[in-house]
């Protein structure tokens, strides 16, 4: 008797959101998706809007499209804000890509600190982040201090509290790690930061639609919306500013979209006095309605809701691996304690990105990071706990039968 | 007997692109669009590519649709260079819009010329230029040399020349001026900018896909892909950097889709050896697949055919403005030299704004910029001498009855 199968049947029909995966396209039904933290399924409702937008509002209306238009990155923004990050209106845009938000943010940041020196991150951010800094510290002759994080701890307190002095400017930070699932302590971060004068710029893009966040202390964050707030591919990622920073941070890359009368097309550059000053240049229209249809089906949902029940997924994931794939040399390697963690757990073993193939073959997408784990992202809006237990039966079996070892072991790809 | 009338039929039936305006959506076919140059028209093989994009890539492939769509920038970059920019492959990307895609370069430029001092452009530059040069040269402690530039004529060589020194680090300049259609002469600008050891980079936003250029002797470019391009609203901009180049310029928004080995995530930045360090963070999908159509469409055409028959248009413009509008005080605001222009035709008058209005009304849709400039754009691979014609007879009716009087003059829209 299977009975994790009982279990996950009885989570599925108890689950108040159940009914929300009618909401999105699920084209083969035998498919187990496990990869919702990467990329977000596409709702039902983006492909009706997109047909409206492209076929009518740019193939009909034409120029006179940009009247409904103009103001959308503001409009998905305060959507955005007040639906996942708890936020009023006017602090966040949706525009440009997490890379460039982050660029932006970052160097207003450290402008705005004149004589400090001093850029504070850790080696466990994201990629992305780490790469930013660190050129935008060599190009402004900056110290980028890089702390140590323990890969499946997070961020840790001692060692911020360590980094952090009256020479830093600026503190940079993932809310929840990409490689493991553990969430940094925010507010004590920011309670840190702000007691030396330093100004904090999180990025939120593996939290935003699934861990909801405090930035009531916060000074800056990022995210992008093509994982949790399903916006598509590349879809415009969002950038928060707090109300009191607007007017006294400087947008560096000054593009006629932060223009006051960005019509005028005056001689001079002489930025909005709100939000719209960290807008650069022409934004994404179709991309911007997806992230508009995305984050309207999770305000829908709830975020409450969807936290519960991202926390019963991923409970059930770590139960479901402990029972049958510890056997195997697989480590849980994400907190177990559920306010310490994300919506994604993280599998670790020797053959992960083997298993990865393997598990892709047998029809269930997982996400591969390195060096050696196994990243499970059921997104709580689509996902039902019997995808688990299927998902985790075909990876136990591929695991007794060591039929992973028959795939390719990974090269690296340089370009 | 309208004669013009006559030469518009004939115009028409001698087209050899006359086909084209079959290959895109045409909604109201009473509209007459004469603002190509503003946001160009959709093409029905971008709502069919859409569709698949959308419906099967993101919508049943999810993550695995990466496969594809990773090369995407570069893809669709080769393309466009290929097609209307005619250089080879490896030099041009399409991501990001064309401001950031400006302040990156303008910025690598001016680092690569450490100690040199000055940046030049023009004060009838488009604003995104003026005002993220302004800032960026701002921000480095170095002067923005802007020289005059008379509005109907485009920039002067003369001013050019009194303006460049050994000081100077980086020569910006748009090549189609978004206000007059007039052309500025590149050739002797790379030239003289070179002499002096200076970079150049142009803003090819209303030339590309209208315009040939020779960008041999060239450094830099950046453009928008909405317009001509046919892209759709907000698509994602182009930048080309000449091969020689790409190592050694920097790209100041370090993203990670600029790394050597992408998904090792390793912890230092080391930035790939091709024009593909110049990407940020995750491109735009939906709108890359629509440039890559945008572009197909153009490449089919023929960048010579779509050159002639945008000459032979703005010259039919002329014609009938010279024939039928003058009397009014409408002035031509163009070179009336076809070399000496892009595709767009500017009609000076005191209530440009009140015609536009009026003209819109009356279902044909021009643009307008200030201070008084009606703004003809009709795109050659879709627009007919026929709408020229009618376009224009509606607005000489316009003008006869002072129909537009009853429009309200323009009020700032400040934000």
């Amino acid at each position: 008797v299977d009975h994790l199968l009982a279990r996950a049947e009885q989570l599925d029909a108890a689950d108040p959101l159940a009914g929300w995966r009618d909401r999105f396209v699920v084209g083969d039904p035998g498919l187990i998706y496990l990869d919702g933290n990467s990329l977000g399924r596409l709702p039902k409702a983006t492909q009706a809007r997109l047909s409206q937008l492209v076929d009518v509002e740019w193939g009909e209306h034409l120029i006179r499209g940009w009247h409904d238009w103009v103001d959308l990155p503001e409009r998905v923004g305060d959507a955005l804000g007040s639906a996942l990050l708890g936020v009023a209106a006017g602090q966040v845009l949706v525009c440009d890509n997490t890379t460039v938000n982050l660029y932006k943010l970052a160097l207003a940041a450290a402008k705005a600190r004149p004589g400090r020196r001093v850029i504070v991150t850790d080696d466990d951010n994201f990629p992305t982040d780490r790469y930013v800094l660190a050129q935008l510290a060599a190009q402004q002759d900056l110290e980028l201090r890089v702390i140590a994080t323990p890969i499946d701890e997070g961020v840790q307190l001692d060692a911020v509290r360590a980094a952090v002095d009256h020479d830093v400017a600026l503190v940079s930070f993932s809310h929840t790690a990409y490689r493991s699932g553990a969430l940094a302590p925010m507010a004590t971060i920011d309670e840190l930061a702000h007691s030396v004068g330093a100004l904090t710029l999180w990025d939120l893009s593996h939290s935003v639609g699934a861990v909801p966040v405090d930035l009531s202390r916060s000074d800056l964050a990022v995210g992008c919306s093509y994982k949790y707030v399903n916006g598509g591919p590349g879809a415009p990622a969002w950038l928060y500013v707090r109300r009191d920073l607007q007017t006294y941070l400087g947008n560096p890359i000054a593009g006629w979209f932060s223009q006051r009368d960005q019509f005028a097309m005056g001689p001079e550059y002489s930025p909005r006095q709100d939000v719209g000053r960290f807008l650069t240049g022409t934004p994404p229209v179709l991309g911007l309605v997806c992230v508009e249809e995305g984050v309207r089906v999770l305000a829908e949902a709830g975020l409450d809701r969807l936290r519960a029940k991202g926390i019963a997924l991923t409970e059930f994931v770590i139960e479901v691996a402990d029972a049958w794939l510890s056997e195997y040399g697989v480590r849980i390697a994400t907190p177990r304690d559920p306010e310490r963690r994300g919506s994604h757990v993280v599998l670790e073993h020797p053959q992960a990105w083997q298993l990865a193939q393997a598990l892709t073959a047998a029809g269930v997408i997982p996400d591969y990071r390195e060096p050696n784990r196994l990243r499970l992202g059921p997104a709580p809006v689509y996902t039902r706990f019997i995808d688990v237990h299927d998902g985790l039966s075909r990876l136990r079996t591929i695991l007794r039968e060591s039929s992973h070892t028959s795939f390719p072991a990974k090269a690296a790809s340089v370009r």
